[in-house]
């Protein structure tokens, strides 16, 4: 095996440089490649075939809670950009500005999406007027850019792809009941689908979204101790509605301002996988969005009835699994490395050897555990390992995350564990926004959450020693 | 159902005013709605529905032929889009430039993709080296951005949403199959799934897509006598590969270029379906792309077991149908208009008489049939009247374009046609672009294609007289 690894290009240690390891491991599984266009990066075939299964599931979710797909134009003219002032502040440093339309400069300019909380506004303002127009629940699926300075594939890009949320209820209630209905459903898919256990909680007003009321967030932890925030969900209020008069009238013909909210996640989660499952032999991909569940390696090729033995097998397992089988004149060795690197969850073996004992070898992606199993029975145990594998992952990651997280009762203890120990740091809070803005500068942790489960550590701000309000979580980020 | 009729805000009579009758449909079936962005559409959750059931189809189509999907970046350096001479002559004065990020004035500027060729083409080569690489089948879902002047909903719009096929192939040959083989996937396509019958055929030299050695397409016909074309597949031969040094090397270690292809399909298609199926009471959909195919209406849904009768059989139907129950307490008539105008293949009207008789009544969208149905075969029923509407919406469409295509000997007879009978016009051509300019001029017609199934219609020209090369369809277009 030793010897097989050395015929694939091998990867960085994530021990030794964390960052060139993510790098390595995004190239050689063939999940990305670089364009001419700074900052823009190219999904490849692999890579895409996982963001389209994580699609399919979370537009399935979207759905089964009412929301309907749509399609707003990808420019925003700068006047309507403009129209609510705290989201023009947050996003129009980072804009993509088009000026030109062929030859002809533009009368008034128009700015790439980088998200679209105006465009439906605009669309929201013609089309709600009544109670029976509520409750909106529209979603999108589209590339939206921000300007970035440094980029990295899947985490910081200047074009990524997306869904975009935007949702217009009759009261504060419901609005608000809502961005905690999608923050869950977000909480749920990343746990049941992406195997990655979230922390759920709101932010500070501090790093509160452009224009929201409240935020609330997902917060994942990497395998180098940084956090990753990977998806969010926010409360407007009514204060886009005033913004762009939207309003409905209601049981009483009474003129009432609607409420909002947007909830979106993006092809960061793709370095969520990468940086919670991945181990030293490349992607380790949770079974329910592999693209490949099963890659077939036949041993020995060229005896005879080996070859048909793959197929037959090949022939059955795809009824319920997705399955692939490499007959190429590479050798197995090879195979081997390169379907570790691509993060396959369930490798089988087939040779002269198991045929004559109708049996296969199949080898878990996860713990290399080698598993001799009667082709009888082949379908079902598949599907139960890849169960198996599944919730394996999400348990791994739970500790892993369990045990990077920390409690600091002073700012002596939060360093200390910053520069030893990265990870997840707990710590009481006095609610001030100075006390926030001294730990980030001081520590380079940002405060992550507050936490929905919340815990008593300590009566006091871990930072000015004043009575405390919330225990927040704190890291190092993405 | 006259009296009916009157409730829902009527359209105007597609024979006295055929642009305004389709302005109407695309508005009041809820498919779009206007933006503040020019010439940019909102597609609604209506018109995204049929949009998403089509992507589905195409896509298990292009997926079963051996395509995998990617994604490109949105943005061309214009450095990029300038490497093959002819390409960027026929785009760059319809593009978008991006010259500004955030505050900063970009070093080159970036033109919104208004078609990838370049951005794959710079992915080829890197990516391409060994026969062992080829072919290479991608496909991407995206949208594009061309600067037009007058823009209409789905049928030319500044931005829209398509797909766009690319390969790059060892040799001249597979290139060619490669061009044909997806012509005959967009065309079974229209026939089965969209129920239009479509003429394929090559784009005379005039009208090839810049770049291209060759262009084939499929054209259809209107209900207004007006071609569309409506989706086209190119082979570019080596001329790419050459601008961009796109080579690989064979089984012989000789050095040679790729040959390329592309291929795309767009929302324009929803055009097609508005005008080729539509009537005076609106939108009528085939079932394969209906996003509701039955819309159950109970009748004197206060009377004691009607609702609950309409929720059983919405149950037992939604297990192979796209069912939808409407019991709001608008009036059953404001509801059959509704659900006319929304194109919905079958209206299922269920009150305390048929429940009596275990019965309901069926109607049908395509003729106005009215059946009545036991309640036992209910399912059956339904599944076999959708494929009849399918098929006969197909019918009725060949129907329509068959008489409504005429043959042409002579100027004169073409230039009556037009006028008097706007449609296809079948005429043979010399092969001069000149005769090719003069009839366009003369008569605003456009060569649509010199199709597959030839005619010998005639020995010389319709327009010079002189010896004739092929016979050309003609007509005037969207």
């Amino acid at each position: 095996m030793a010897n097989d690894k050395k015929l694939v290009a091998a990867i960085t240690d994530m021990e030794q440089d964390f960052p060139q390891w993510y790098t390595d491991v995004v190239k050689k599984a063939d999940l990305v490649d670089y364009s001419s266009v700074k900052g823009c990066m190219i999904i490849r075939p692999y890579g895409y075939a996982i963001w389209e299964l994580m699609q399919k599931e979370l537009d399935s979710r979207f759905k089964k809670t009412g929301h309907e797909n749509v399609y707003m134009p990808m420019f925003i003219p700068e006047s309507l950009l403009q129209k609510e002032k705290d989201h023009v502040e947050g996003f129009a440093p980072e804009v993509a500005w088009v000026t030109h339309g062929g030859d002809n400069e533009l009368q008034e300019r128009l700015c790439v999406r980088p998200t679209s909380e105006t465009l439906f506004c605009d669309h929201y303002k013609n089309i709600i007027h009544s109670y029976r127009d509520l409750p909106k629940l529209y979603n999108q699926w589209c590339s939206v850019v921000r300007w970035e300075k440094t980029t990295r594939p899947f985490l910081r890009t200047t074009e990524f792809l997306w869904q975009e949320g935007h949702t217009a209820h009759a009261t504060a209630e419901e609005s608000e009941e809502e961005t905690i209905k999608m923050l869950n459903v977000y909480a749920d898919f990343c746990a049941q689908t992406l195997a990655i256990p979230v922390i759920k909680g709101e932010k500070t007003a501090k790093e509160r979204f452009a224009g929201a009321k409240s935020t609330y967030t997902i917060e994942s932890l990497m395998h180098d101790g940084k956090a990753l925030q990977s998806g969010t969900s926010h409360n407007f209020g009514d204060g886009f509605a005033h913004a762009f008069e939207i309003q409905y009238t209601d049981q009483n013909n009474e003129l009432k301002y609607v409420h909002q909210t947007s909830w979106g996640v993006s092809t960061r989660l793709m370095g969520a996988i990468i940086m919670v499952h991945g181990d030293n032999s490349g992607l380790v991909l949770p079974p329910a969005i592999a693209p490949i569940q099963v890659i077939i390696v036949p041993i020995a090729m060229h005896k005879d009835g080996v070859k048909e033995k793959a197929f037959e097998i090949n022939e059955k397992l795809s009824k319920s699994v997705r399955v692939k089988s490499d007959l190429t004149d590479k050798s197995p060795g090879w195979k081997f490395s390169e379907y570790e690197m691509k993060g396959v969850p369930v490798r089988l073996e087939i040779g002269p050897k198991d045929i004559e004992k109708n049996q296969a070898v199949l080898v878990r992606r996860d713990t290399g555990e080698k598993i001799t199993v009667s082709l009888e029975n082949i379908e079902k145990e598949i599907l139960a390992l890849l169960d198996e594998i599944q919730k394996n992952l999400y348990e791994k990651a739970k500790q892993n995350r369990d045990s990077k997280t920390y409690t600091a009762k002073n700012m002596e203890e939060f360093e200390k564990i910053l520069n030893e120990t990265p990870g997840f740091i707990k710590a009481m809070w006095c609610g001030d926004r100075a006390c926030e803005d001294a730990i980030k500068e001081k520590t380079g942790a940002t405060s992550r959450c507050i936490p929905f489960e919340q815990e008593k550590l300590d009566d006091v701000c871990v930072c000015c020693g004043k009575k405390a309000k919330h225990m927040l979580y704190w890291g190092r980020a993405y």
